[in-house]
């Protein structure tokens, strides 16, 4: 161990690194040393267990805590976004006007949302070696899906609990995560998105920033509020500047261990088609949003989503274009395989991995666009085509499945499939139309898996004919389906179900094509790229994000800014400068709330602030703790600095940005009227109402999803 | 003319160049196509005389304008900085109070501020074209010199004013500019340093903004307010976003007309050198500062313009080390080169320029180390280095002296020698040493200079030496000698004068290589481009800026910052948001009057904004002017995105930042119980005391200049 950690500070010497507050770390191996060294913190299990069963995943992409007693759970008003536009309608939308249930009676109830709390990891990385020995290639890769689907299986039936499989470190280590999970959830309390997302796309990965970012939900067991065993303790006058905070949360991605020849791949391939495609669907759907209110509020989701990610993907883009990241990873690597060829036995275990992913990059350039141009978008081709593959999938063992059919997964598959979330006909065209165009633009008339959507229809034509003659808007349709069996699906007639069967066996075929030729070798190599990194580093450098639970630390701390010095907080002064600066018009409209409740606030109360926390898309939402573990703020952003943080962090610039637990209180008590929820975050004794346990007024029994 | 037109359209074309509000326009000369295309405004000659003649030059290097009919003077806090220094002591130091006179009696007399305003400008290239006919290379430099002095000289004599030489269009035009000179002012109000300069040296060159960096004099003429047949009437609100605005002022230097060859010495010899130097002189200054707050009273201001210095040098450095910058100066000299060749006639006359210049640059390169630091510095050293050259130039004629001794200018260069503002002799000291120490480490002991300066002493000893032991402190003895004469001033043994005759020659020597070497070339190469240039375009491209009144038009208009946009104003609530983001501390710390006053203000009153005017360092002190000629803001400084302004400008991003009219009147009437100072702006009814003509209570008559 003293031999590694002596190369690590080689390593860091040689590049003229200084210890950063680098790292998603997973709960198993937090980063005891660096905390202790930097910060005199020293980090108990008492306190990672506390934390990490305080902590709640949202299933479609966030994080959140529970911050009560009584199963408030606290997240951002972007991942409660796409429920919030469920249970809306016209005339009660609650994304333009907020919302706040002054009592358990009066909130209303998800129509889809699952959140899981991690209770316990299992490291099952000894049961694959043994599974794979002797095994190479195809064989060792299915051997490895057999033992973990059937871990997986075991785990789940025996804790009663939800159990996913997680890879860590490029498969070097196999973990289950078993998760309580909760289908009862309850809305609370969202302010209008004007402030939720004031300054839009605009200020959006920015700072300063003035946004209200938050959102509560009430988590329900057996229809009363849940009683979490752990939550954390809320504390209104926030973190200070130079604060060592914590973040625990669920990282979606980073591809901070992937070889320069994946980053290459990404940069010249990837990035750019993602960055054309989000153009282009944008162009669509504004021209849909500008046909009416309705169809705006229809759309906002997808726009606010792609607006997001064409921004967050534009960052990483100009990060990959910048010569000085390049140069750091391309010297990374270099260290990491001059370390492995300096070692015999690292070098004949290990040596050859990065040519091979160089290579299987390269074959997979060759199919690019036929892997990235044959799909089809909206909620009913989709859907369509799940059902098509289930179809298929279901005749095959479990192990042999893809992932989204087998058993651990298919409970979840079906709860998406049979989603009541409304669908409109016409935005459904708007892309159909919009994705069929752009096949034909890049694979041509003649491509086969063109040839069987548009069966001799243009675009426009095809997706008119299908959308407006499928039954499967309709959620008993879609169960009658499944319930009848493979066979029956394959013999369905209905358009979207056909067409869905026809481009199945293409997608197959892609697929296979794929995974002889790339994932295989990718799957193996990246691995043996972990497994050289540990023999090198061990566990001194966190794994990948996966939207598995992770622990980040750092700093309340400002930046470097455009010649100047960004501050480490923003009051409400700045939230109406801006608006007054920009005439309080358009994405800097202030709620009419805020225009009238002006006279009521104290302007100096903290609204947003940074800290050096390393985060990446998928911790939004997440609570940002002090060193006692009590709630300081709610991760919402990161600055635009953070951006190229998905390859490498940067700790002088990149910044998590939060709101402050300050202007949650003030404006819950000034603005909204809710004092009571203030209360019940601040822990002050709570008022009898809260302790009502009346089902949710708007909850339709009948739809309870039951998993 | 319509050729010409054609041409530039097809640069514009080749180079995808849209029509920018660019240019620092000479008062003859005045955008009037760009105007009328792009804002549909007619630029008559009254408007221009009247802006023209409303605009004031301050001669220490800055700008300012009319705003009374009283001889009210509008500049900015860090013009008029130096003259508040001057007149500060301890106990009474108006840069940290500020300060404001109720009554012209109280109105205090600056030492040595001289202003100017352009009455007449007079284009003598005829007579200088007619001077040098026939003669060539060193003969016609001297022909130029000789014609030029006399003009200037003749002219200034009839028309009793003081006449400045300008030299336009890289030396394709000369012209005597006639100024009529104020040298009794008096101070009227100062704001606090504090919030003059708000955010310091990190907010220095940024927008968005909170500065309140105003400062407002009265010009006397024989002891009484002058009354101006020009002054810019005054507009509290303002202008809107995307409101066409002028700002008319003095830029100071720009080398958007230099070559390649010139712009490639900058960024390779010149601006690392300034870099390198301002960093070593800071570091001295901040060490003499730190001793205590007298010291800190006596360096800030030398402090604040190093600063300042260094972030505008360093902005321009980094934008030369932008390739496509670099990319477009090519193309742009490609273009006109290209267009020279085309034409045989031009050709002949001019293709030889280019390479000529280069060869030049690259001589003055290998004596580059000699000529930047064989220099003395503080104010007794150069002064004594100017009595050393009175000696010598003064037995030269008129017209071969260099030209701070030439008649027109030696009345400025005794003004300035003769100045009574305090000096301080550890601070001499302490400027001197580092200075001396920087010469030996570049040049090496055996430099014949620093063997001059140093006679065996060590850089300390011999500054200590001449510091101490010479009576150049005395303003009588500077006197004294000057009067003298040449002969007595070649005998004197004062240390300092001395040292001075010691290192003269030295320097002499140098500037005579130089002219030879270099200059020589530049001046007729340079002008040889410039008469390219003009024969290519005519006068559609206006000249670089020399400190001369120029007029730039543009439109009030945020820009995109940082991955956001920049608004196109801020408001006063910012200011606070501001200062509690940064826990209102150090260069975010409001004076004592904006955190008590907070209550009595609107905080939604505009405090800064940006303009796309094209300005650069001189301009500070600028009113920006609509089109009906009123006053809606004050120039103070551009931002970050600026700084490549001097090579090139970019609409996109460079923005002029200037005071609000708002501000200035929300804060003289709320908080600097200014109310008489604001009704003399805004134009109600003056008050009795506002027309007393009192002599200025601190006034020394003793000490009044009369030049």
């Amino acid at each position: 161990m003293k031999y590694l950690r002596n190369m690590w500070a080689l390593v860091l010497f040689l590049f003229g690194i200084s210890l950063a507050d680098e790292g998603m770390w997973t709960f198993d191996n937090p980063p005891k040393k660096q905390l202790k060294e930097k910060y005199g913190f020293d980090i108990t299990q008492e306190w990672l267990d506390h934390v990490r069963m305080s902590s709640v995943r949202f299933n479609d992409g966030g994080s959140g805590s529970f911050v009560s007693s009584n199963g408030l759970v606290m997240t951002n008003h972007h991942v409660g976004l796409g429920q919030l536009q469920k249970m809306s309608k016209e005339g009660n939308d609650y994304v333009t006007t907020g919302f706040y249930a002054k009592t358990n009676a009066e909130e209303v109830q998800c129509i889809d949302l699952e959140l899981n709390v991690l209770m316990a990891m299992q490291n099952v990385t000894d049961n694959v070696v043994e599974a794979i020995k002797g095994k190479t290639g195809g064989d060792a890769a299915k051997a490895r899906r057999a033992v973990l689907a059937q871990l997986q299986k075991e785990i789940g039936e025996k804790t009663g609990m939800r159990a996913d499989l997680v890879s860590l470190y490029n498969g070097a280590e196999y973990w289950i995560y078993s998760y309580k999970k909760f289908t009862d959830v309850r809305l609370v309390m969202a302010p209008e998105q004007q402030i939720a997302f004031y300054g839009g796309d605009a200020d959006n990965f920015t700072f300063p920033r003035y946004d209200l970012d938050m959102c509560f939900f009430r988590v329900y067991e057996n229809g009363k509020p849940f009683i979490p065993t752990h939550y954390l303790k809320w504390k209104t006058s926030g973190a200070t500047d130079g604060e060592l905070v914590f973040t625990s949360g669920h990282p979606g991605s980073t591809a901070r261990q992937q070889t320069v020849a994946q980053i290459e791949y990404l940069r010249d391939y990837q990035l750019p088609f993602q960055l054309k495609n989000y153009k282009r669907r944008l162009e669509a759907l504004r021209v849909y949003a500008a046909h009416g209110e309705e169809q705006q509020r229809r759309a906002l989701s997808l726009i606010f989503g792609l607006e997001n990610s064409q921004k967050a993907i534009g960052g990483q883009y100009g990060g990959l274009l910048d010569k000085n990241l390049m140069t750091k990873k391309m010297n990374e690597e270099k260290a990491l395989r001059d370390n492995v060829n300096a070692n015999p036995e690292l070098q004949a275990q290990f040596g050859w991995a990065w040519d091979s992913i160089a290579a299987a990059t390269e074959r997979n350039k060759k199919m690019f666009n036929q892997l990235m141009y044959r799909g089809v978008t909206g909620l009913l081709a989709p859907r369509a085509l799940t059902i098509a593959r289930y179809a298929t999938e279901m005749k095959k063992p479990n192990g042999e499945r893809i992932a989204q059919f087998q058993d651990a997964n298919l409970n979840a598959t079906l709860v998406n499939l049979y989603s009541p979330a409304p669908i409109y006909i016409d935005f459904e065209e708007v892309q159909l139309i919009d994705r069929l165009k752009e096949a034909v633009e890049m694979l041509g008339l003649n491509d086969p898996w063109v040839v069987a959507v548009l069966e001799g229809r243009t675009p426009e034509e095809a997706a008119r004919f299908l959308v407006n003659n499928t039954k499967m808007s309709d959620i008993a349709f879609r169960k009658s389906l499944i319930e009848s069996g493979s066979d029956e699906i394959l013999k369905s007639t209905d358009p979207m179900i056909a067409m869905a069967l026809r481009i199945a066996p293409i997608g197959d075929e892609m697929r296979t094509w794929q995974n002889l030729n790339v994932n295989g070798t990718l799957t193996i190599a990246t691995e043996a790229t972990g497994k050289a990194r540990f023999a090198v580093y061990a566990k001194e450098l966190p794994p990948d994000a996966n939207f598995t639970l992770r622990l980040s630390y750092g700093q309340v701390k400002g930046f470097p800014m455009n010649g100047t010095k960004a501050p480490c907080m923003t009051t409400m002064y700045g939230l109406y400068d801006r608006a007054f600066s920009f005439q309080n018009k358009d994405e800097f409209e202030l709620p009419k709330r805020f225009n009238e409740g002006i006279g009521k606030l104290n302007l100096s109360t903290p609204m947003n602030f940074v800290t050096t926390n390393d985060i990446i898309g998928g911790n939004s939402g997440s609570p940002v703790v002090n060193a006692n573990a009590e709630v300081v703020g709610l991760i919402f952003d990161g600055n635009i600095e953070s951006l190229p943080g998905r390859f490498t962090f940067s700790e002088e610039k990149n910044r998590a940005v939060s709101v402050h637990t300050g202007v949650m209180i003030e404006t819950m008590r000034k603005l909204y009227d809710a004092n009571l929820l203030a209360d019940e975050l601040e822990g002050i004794a709570s008022k009898p109402e809260l302790k009502k346990e009346t089902p949710a007024k708007q909850s339709k029994p009948a739809q309870k999803k039951k998993k």
